[in-house]
């Protein structure tokens, strides 16, 4: 039941704007600022621009990415992801950047980007690192304020805020957008769930622990904020 | 312990064949046959090429791809993945094939490609398939012979045979590389392991759970297939 | 008279139904499922997508590819390509696949794909297969159930059925829309037709010959066909 | 006053007529012919095409390209530059040409494309020609009839007619719109204009002279060129 | 026996000389002055360059294209192409020009090319030519001297001198090697032939007129002109 | 006297250090971390990379990019520009950042990459910025500290701290080797340099004072950046 009032919202959030961003072929003009799809709705791959004899400075600034997120949640972690909808004057520039803040402990989880690699810019605090590569080599390390660290495309990566204090970090991708992908939602927390059988042959897990599982993604704020990322992304 | 002898034998695999593969920029002649870039140790993003003048038909022919794959392991599932490396004329060509197959509950577990789309071709029995998009739905669905299913770059997906008869499925992907990340193993399988206390935040289970999972996932023939797939993909 | 009608026809099927077609850029969003340009009367390079909201596991799911096309025609075999119009959640994804039949002697003509390699597969039957380089070399063999053969991007090649069975085979192409030019039809079987003369010279043959050549392609039922297929692709 | 005169001209007759064009991704079907963004009030990254059944000979066919431009200007040089605008049939196709007449000591200032290389190919007359790489270091040369000369994706280049007659060149261009950037405009002649204080530093020139040459630029026939550039590219 | 001595020429000229060249993704530096892959031994995706620091002004200037082809052949025509090869400065600029010949009634016959749109200038004569799209429908035009006529990628096109004068045309190129396939030779002049019955079935003649056609395009000037380009693409 | 020095003095760093970087097209593996050419002798388009199995998480981290560059020169700014030289695990990744600092008055004066789009997001500071497009309309703002500026592939840009205290910005790239051209460094520092009439011309300056300007920039600290700057990118 509550899965079904879950899809619901989420339909109805998908509704009231559209789910489409757009990425990385060259761009075809000097610039195509975007415009929202719903608006005409029209779809293309990528997005609409607007008359670019309209385009003004505005389209191409965006302000106060200096503003620390919320970080009261499970994780501890906040994203603030930009994209072509908030930051128009990207579309077809075959970039954007990703704002993550993280509390004491907090945890930005297993995840990876389906369209984009990334440079991940520590400003402040001290965050344990990795991503695993195809044959689930774990690259690790720990950053401190002014480190850098790369991840090629769609390889899964974390990171965790090992520190005594908050932490944020700038994240760039080479795609406008890069989407994401946290893997313990996209296995647990599906609207609808996988079946539960195959999930548990497959993680090695009691059955009832997946289900388990499935519940808990459902119901936490995790899944809240997956209701709001399903009509934003 | 287990885990640096694991390692030893994950570096001896790699270093005695090449990890890399090729993909996607367009062909800069007709054909670009792959050599093996240990030969030379000269390694390029993608491959080395023969000299053209050398070529044969053998090099775009590859043989007897309907001998099943062996299905006695803990997923009752195989692939068989074609690669540069197998099939050389394939190099810069952007595309390649997998045979997968399974024994009655086989589940090809959940996945992704970093680095293709996929369409799968059902030639023999009855699968349970999906895949989750960045919002978390999916999008799932019951196959049966003669059924393809599309898989978009990136996405997390899977198969499972709910039939009573051994299945048989092709998979065509855009990608002469597409790679291939099982999202469990990314997790729980990395080597060295990722430190348990985030993961066990981020998957909403016990820490204790988590060291579980990372030992079995070392120690299964998961992981055995895991030393395989390091030293030849 | 005739070509007048054959043109006539032409054009009002493809009024009916669009000509064009999606292909290779990367996708800008996770899918883009296609719509029918013609509906809107807008044209992009490739195909519009439909309200991501709207997407469903039907349009990423295509039924009985396994019923065999009719091979009851002049060159004894068929051609069953899919394309984002009947495989709608295939556009972006770089991929599609094509079905072909061979009754014995069946001949799939020489013919090329303008935006896609292929990796040929065969099901069953005996195959004489080869394509030519842009030297004029000839890299052909022949293939058994099982085999797989790759076709470089826009080299002419072709397929014989020198068993005494049918055949069958699928093809793999790195692009939604490879297209398709049976290099006979381009020069012979246009419409209208090329003036005969040029022709002769180019193909050291009697004026005649190819009078008699293109009467022969603009009313057997390979121009038949070609009515067929200048109204779908 | 009069900058902001030139600006309610600039657009006025941008209003007028589409600024975008389009260029490199792959093409998505056979072709693709242009039509002007502004009859349909969509613009997408490139061109919307028409309907590809109403596509003629005409739209590949671009006649007269023969007739010298007018050189009478402060350069003494003209360049007649082809777009998706009056050659339709090229949308898609990656390729596009320019003519360049020179008078005696005729100039085509320091410029660059910011999405092309270029091969200029001098069919009459004596030409002095260089580009610098990203070093400035300069490849500088004299180019007579028959001539060609390759100048890389970006790099800032020039041409002068050193004969006694008058010169022609064309470009072919790897991009339908490779666009345009004049340096001395797009620093001294730009609308508004930059502030003059830091020109005057960056140039290491007077600060009087920078509002000397920002005016001269504004009022000279290159802006007036460049009125005319702002609508129809 | 002539077929196996003509592929001992083939193979010997083709050893004597990289058959490869390059082309489309983009420039990953100012530029890459090819070099000969034969000197190396080793072979990719297109070209090595040469070590920057060593480029030239000379590697960008390509001297005497007004220089016309002998036109004394079967066809009456006569293409001079470019490569990176013969104007190294070229590679991974993504364009390249050639220069026809034509004596009048000569005919550059149908063909395309597999890795490129082309735009064909007309500098002096008057041509018939037309492409045939993958609908077969042909778009044909008269053009002359200063006409353009654009090809999208890998259609059929052919052109034929109907004026009483020599012509010629250029034809720039989106890449660097867009290859090029006569049709009449991938089908009748292959080395080693096509067998004769499937040919004979695809273009409707008698399998004895097939014969007679391969071996009249293996003896002909064509085929010696065969020769030669399989040694020198 | 002075260039021949200069130059050689560029010719003898850039022996000693490769001048080649790489970009864009997709990865073909998981990754490909970038050696020097120079330790090879062989030059490719982009990078060649080290054996995968040899790769660390070394190679994806960079320390310490938080320590301010010497802004004591002309100009008072310094730009800290990685690259896969200093940053070897971003090759084939598509992405760069890069550092600006700014003292009060500061000024990164007019120029443009030609290879990349970028995202300006100031940390501290004031600062006046604003990119031409290729129709000279300027776009210009005053960011402060948290703000974005996006400027589109290849358009002229520049940024002064307008501000009394130090600034810094950090740059985004989407390529990994993204260009860098000084216009005026381009125009009146080049080496050699460009003869001074048609500039006089181009700029509408006095021939004398054009000749004075070519001097500055060769003898100013800006050359000596550009002795850095053609050993090292």
């Amino acid at each position: 039941m509550k899965s079904v009032h879950f899809l619901l919202a989420c339909v109805l959030l998908a509704l009231a704007s559209s789910l489409a961003s757009a990425y990385d072929p060259n761009p075809l003009q000097d610039f195509c600022v975007a415009i929202n799809n719903t608006e005409t709705g029209i779809f293309v791959n990528g997005k609409l621009c607007k008359d670019p004899t309209l385009a003004t400075v505005d389209d191409f600034t965006y302000r106060r990415f200096n503003i620390p997120g919320d970080t009261n949640n499970q994780l501890g972690r906040n994203a603030t992801r930009l994209s072509v909808d908030t930051f128009p004057g990207v579309n077809t520039l075959g970039i954007i950047l990703a704002r993550i803040d993280y509390e004491p402990g907090g945890v930005n989880p297993p995840h990876f980007h389906p369209r984009a690699s990334e440079i991940l810019h520590v400003q402040d605090g001290t965050l344990y690192v990795g991503f695993a590569d195809s044959n689930y080599t774990l690259f690790s390390t720990i950053l401190y304020p002014g480190d850098l660290f790369a991840i090629p495309l769609g390889m899964v990566h974390f990171q965790v805020n090992i520190g005594k204090t908050d932490a944020v970090a700038f994240a760039s991708f080479g795609s406008q957008d890069p989407g994401l992908v946290n893997v313990a939602n996209a296995v647990f927390g599906t609207n609808p769930p996988i079946k539960p059988e195959p999930l548990a042959r497959a993680f090695m897990l009691d059955v009832n622990v997946v289900k388990d599982l499935q519940e808990k993604f459902l119901s936490s704020d995790l899944a809240k904020k997956h209701v709001a990322a399903c009509s934003t992304y």
